[in-house]
This record gives C-alpha cells, structure tokens and sequence, in this order.
C-alpha cells in the first residue's frame, strides 16, 4: 500500500505540506499542486490517506476544558489525564475561557495530525471547524451526529433533585438554570425535573439565564444582582425547594436567601448539581446530584480509543447519577411518595 | 555553522536518532556508532549541538504537578496555561500523584527534545534524572544549584503569620506543618514564623509530619487519628494560635478542634497557607497567607523564557504575599505591637 511519504517524495515536498494539503492547512499555491499532482498521479484515495495519517501516532490528546477555576473542570481533568496516561496518552491541555479562537488552534492541530484527538467540554460553534475523520468526543455538548457525546444522566439527575425535594417536603418547586445556548445534555436536567413535578401534581416554576451570564456570574455584581431580584420575586411567591444547574450556583442562591433572611434547609431547600466536596476531599458543599467523574473520564477515553481504532463510536450518555445528601436538604419525610 | 542535520546526513539517519545519540535516549549500538564517527569525522562539538538542538522548538512544555484535587495547584495550572499559551506554547500535563517514576518519564521528553522545556512542582527526587542542558524551572523545590527556583516569600509568610496570629491577641504559638523531606522553599515558613516568634517573647512549638503523611492526610483514618491527638495535647497546653502549611490542614485542624470543644477563633486561632476561597471564588476558607498565584505563573513563565533564549536564568522566590483575613482569627487589637 503507497503511505503518505511516497506522496510527499513524489511531489518534493515533506509529509507535512502534503497532511497541509489534505485537511485544509496552509500551504503556498505552488507546494499545493505539486502534490495535488502527485496524488492524481499515484492515484491515491483521500480516504486511505486520511485514515494512514491518523496512523501516524502522536500520542498527544488535546484536551479543552472552558477553565480550571470551577473545581468540576479540575477533577475532570485529573480523572481523564490519569485515564489517558493509563492507554499512553499525554494530555496537550486547552483551557478556552468561553473564547472559540482557542478551541480552533486547538482543533486546527488535529487538523495537521499534530495530535491524536480531542477530548473537548466546550461552549462555543466551533463545529464548522471540525472535519469528518477527527477523532473527537464531546462531554455534554452535541455536536455533529457522528461525534460521540458521553455524559452522565442528566435527566435522571433532574428527577432525582425533583424527587428528593418533594420526599423532604418541598412542595412548591424552582428550576434555576444558567444555560449555555449550544445543544448539550445539560439541557436534559430541566426536562427530568419538571417531567417528575408533573407526574406528581408539584408546581414548578423555572428560570433560566444565559450563556453569557454564566461566564460572568460570578464576578459581577450586575450578575448577582440579577439573581438576588429573581430569587426575592420567587420567595415571596413561597418556593421552598430550588433546584440548580450547578453547586455553584446552589451556594449563591443558598447565600442570597440567607441574606434574605431566610434559613436552609428550614425555609427553602436547595439541591445543586455536581456533587462538589468542601476542598474536593471533605464533606458535601450542597445537596446535590453528584456527577460520576470518574466514569465519565472512563468512558470518554474508551470512546476515542475506539475512535482511533476503529474510526467510529457510540455515544453515551446515561452514566449513572446519584443523590448526594448535604447540608441544604431537610431528612427523608417517612411516608410513602408514588414515584 | 554546522547544523544537526548535517550530523544525520552525514550518517545516514535522522535528526531524532542524532539527538537520542547526544541525550542519551534508545538507539541501537550500529546507529549509535555511526552517529558517533560522523560528530569525530565532522569534528562538532556537543555543546553546540545541543544548543542546536534545543533551538528545535516543539512549543509543548511540560507541567508537573502532584494532582489537580488540590484546589491550589489547579489554580496554579489554569494560570501557568494562561502565561505560556501567551508566549505560544501548550501545556502537556503531566500529574506525578507523587509517583517518581511518572515524572522521570516526561523528564525523558525533555532529554529526547521532544518538548522545549518543563515547569516543575515535584516532590520525588528526580534529580539524577535531569540533564545539564535541560530547560527546567522548578516551583518552590530546590534541585542542583543551576536550576531556577520560583516562589513566593515562604519566609515573609512565615513572619506575617505569628504577627497577625500574635497582633489578634494569641500568645501561645503552635507551627502546624505537613513537610517534604526534600530541600524546598516551603521550609522557610517555619523559620519566619519561629523568627517572629523569638523576637516578640512569644511561646513557640512545633509539629512536622512527615512527606508520606502529607499524601494521606486526607484520606486516611490514621492521619486524622495522628493529628487529633497532637492537638489534643498542644491544645491542653493551652495553646492559643496555629499556623499550619496549607489551608487543607487548617480546615482539617478546624474540624477536630471543633469535635473537641473548641471555638474557632474565640478559643483557638488559625491562619492557614495559600488563600483559598471557597469555590475558589467566594470567601476565604481559613485566615491564611495568600499565595501569589498568578505572579508565581507569570514569573516563572519569564525565568523559561529566558533559560531557552540564553540558558540561564535566575531564581525568584520573593514574591510578596499577603495575610488573607478569613473566619479563623479575631478582629485585630487596636494596640501598637512592636514588629
């Protein structure tokens, strides 16, 4: 079988100019057709060239991560260095801060097969960037339908905050979402909540914020404000459970309504998602709907393997969730609830 | 000037397989024994091969740090991410979990130039694993002599923390430290504290665990049971202050202070090491001496940057830092201390 150095010795050219020309790189005028003649003349396949180049092994992994500033992102990137240096992998890292032109330099680099994949939780379009046989898996967000997604069980997650709001007795219930506008499983959590409100008759409310003002939420005084507004307009219309998008966001609405006057668990129940540990090792920071990070990481890894391999993967997103008991959830009522 | 890649013409294999020759890396005795002829018949000096060699930039420089589960040190990478991607270069990560042999694999990177340089925060002694020419920046541990060191004023913490325990009304001292058997910068908060403490009169005892503690502390019963008995003596010794070595160790000794009666800070003060604030964005967890991050990253970015255009730096660890007040000590006393 003719490689991808028989195209670059016949053109003149290194392997490299001809990856360049085969995925879009840049590359002058005259080097393109020089091998773009050496290809017809050999009569290689794109295909088996794009295919012999993901061969060609880095063993490098880039991974995205928006920053490293909420403790999630941390421990996912713990778990999933500690995943790929189990198969050989090195993580090249890519923290984006929400910003798309990083994530492009970075997928431009498996663009010119200077890595092997991409593992990515990211909040920008940068799909028009991504081409047919890069080797990517997504965390929560989708894609294109051939790019494998793995994430946990949102809407589990979702029903299992709803049910435990209304077994410790909150029955007048708030959905609280920050919300990227990109199509991701998180979306998921809402629909699972509110799915368990009506099945039982509990009226539920919901909010929902932007993609914009997660980035600065928690900075901004103009932010929390917002936020403070909402929760006092929903307080008086007597909510005593809340359930949020993030323990993040759980632990400022948990300080906001004790500013307000209010005590939790006492008054208003709060269940957060995530499952964050006080300093990652000690007790609980909210209720909450705990993420298995470590078998996200897992199964992330198992994907691009199975990527690399094989050249295609299923996607997974029904990891097990579970309730995590903290300090803003009232005990189990010990009656019997339909579920 | 003669390049590298004459070298390989010369011998008739490539530049990698020279440069493995040259650093020590994997090549078998026929190559090995043709490169060599090749550097005698064309009469090269290594030393200008390797300056040579790493003028080959890969744009990847190593990060070592012990886990990401420490919230400080995945602040310290999300900033040191920030610092290099600024000068253009990716991070590839590498997390030790204080496994020697991890790092003396990315170490071999460095030796095979297959990055331009690594960042450090090592406990293992990799020592003899690092060669003359390597571009290595360490962060708070000391190697040889000619390696640069960055960060912050250990010392100065040492001191600013007896000053606002002692200025808060505590006169009866504990130094609280989990510590590394290896020369570091770390120690130096011990002797500023215990400094402080002889200058002003004031009582000082002190308490070292040792490195294996330190990677179980969090985890293991043992620990806890160790710790909670020191204390429970020293606090019979009525003692009335503590500073220890992180703020994790200051919200462990919290919590078994408080299992044992005490109060925070009406019986007991404690000031803490690092900074943190929960979440990594809200209030501080423990009073504390806050650690430079963000310059700690920059600077020690700069000291690369200058060991790869010149080949040397120089060290760095006086970069100021700051008491963080926090819920673990008392107002201050509104009388003139001496300092």
């Amino acid at each position: 079988m003719v490689t991808i150095k028989d195209v670059a010795r016949d053109a003149g050219v290194s392997v490299g100019t001809v990856s360049n020309v085969l995925n879009g790189g840049r590359v002058s005028e005259e080097r393109r057709q020089l091998v773009e003649q050496s290809i017809k003349k050999l009569g290689y396949q794109v295909n088996t060239l794009a295919k012999g180049m993901r061969m060609q092994k880095t063993d490098y992994v880039v991974v995205i991560l928006p920053n490293l500033i909420n403790p999630y992102f941390a421990l996912l990137l713990d778990e999933l260095e500690s995943a790929l240096s189990a198969i050989g992998k090195q993580v090249l890292l890519c923290l984006s801060n929400d910003d798309a032109k990083r994530e492009v330099t970075f997928m431009d680099m498996a663009r010119q097969n200077k890595v092997d994949g991409i593992i990515g939780v990211t909040y920008s379009n940068a799909q028009d960037c991504m081409i047919d046989h890069m080797a990517f898996v997504t965390i929560d967000r989708h894609y294109k339908a051939h790019i494998p997604c793995v994430a946990g069980d949102n809407w589990q997650g979702g029903w299992l905050a709803a049910e435990n709001l209304h077994k410790r007795g909150a029955t007048n219930l708030l959905c609280f979402m920050t919300m990227s506008s990109m199509d991701s499983e998180v979306r998921k959590r809402r629909a699972g909540f509110t799915e368990y409100c009506m099945q039982h008759n509990l009226s539920c409310d919901s909010v929902e914020l932007s993609e914009k003002q997660i980035c600065s939420v928690y900075e901004s005084y103009g932010s929390r404000k917002l936020i403070n507004s909402m929760l006092k307009a929903y307080v008086d219309h007597s909510i005593d459970g809340i359930f949020t998008s993030s323990d993040h966001l759980a632990a400022i609405v948990q300080e906001e309504l004790e500013a307000m006057g209010k005590r939790i668990p006492e008054d208003v129940q709060i269940v957060g998602y995530d499952g964050l540990l006080f300093l990652n090792q000690g007790k609980p920071i909210v209720s909450s709907i705990r993420q298995p990070v470590k078998e996200i990481a897992r199964q992330t890894v198992q994907c691009l393997s199975e990527l690399l391999s094989t050249g295609k993967a299923e996607s997974v997103v029904n990891i097990p969730v579970e309730f995590q008991e903290g300090p803003t959830t009232k005990p189990l009522i010990k009656e019997n609830h339909v579920i």
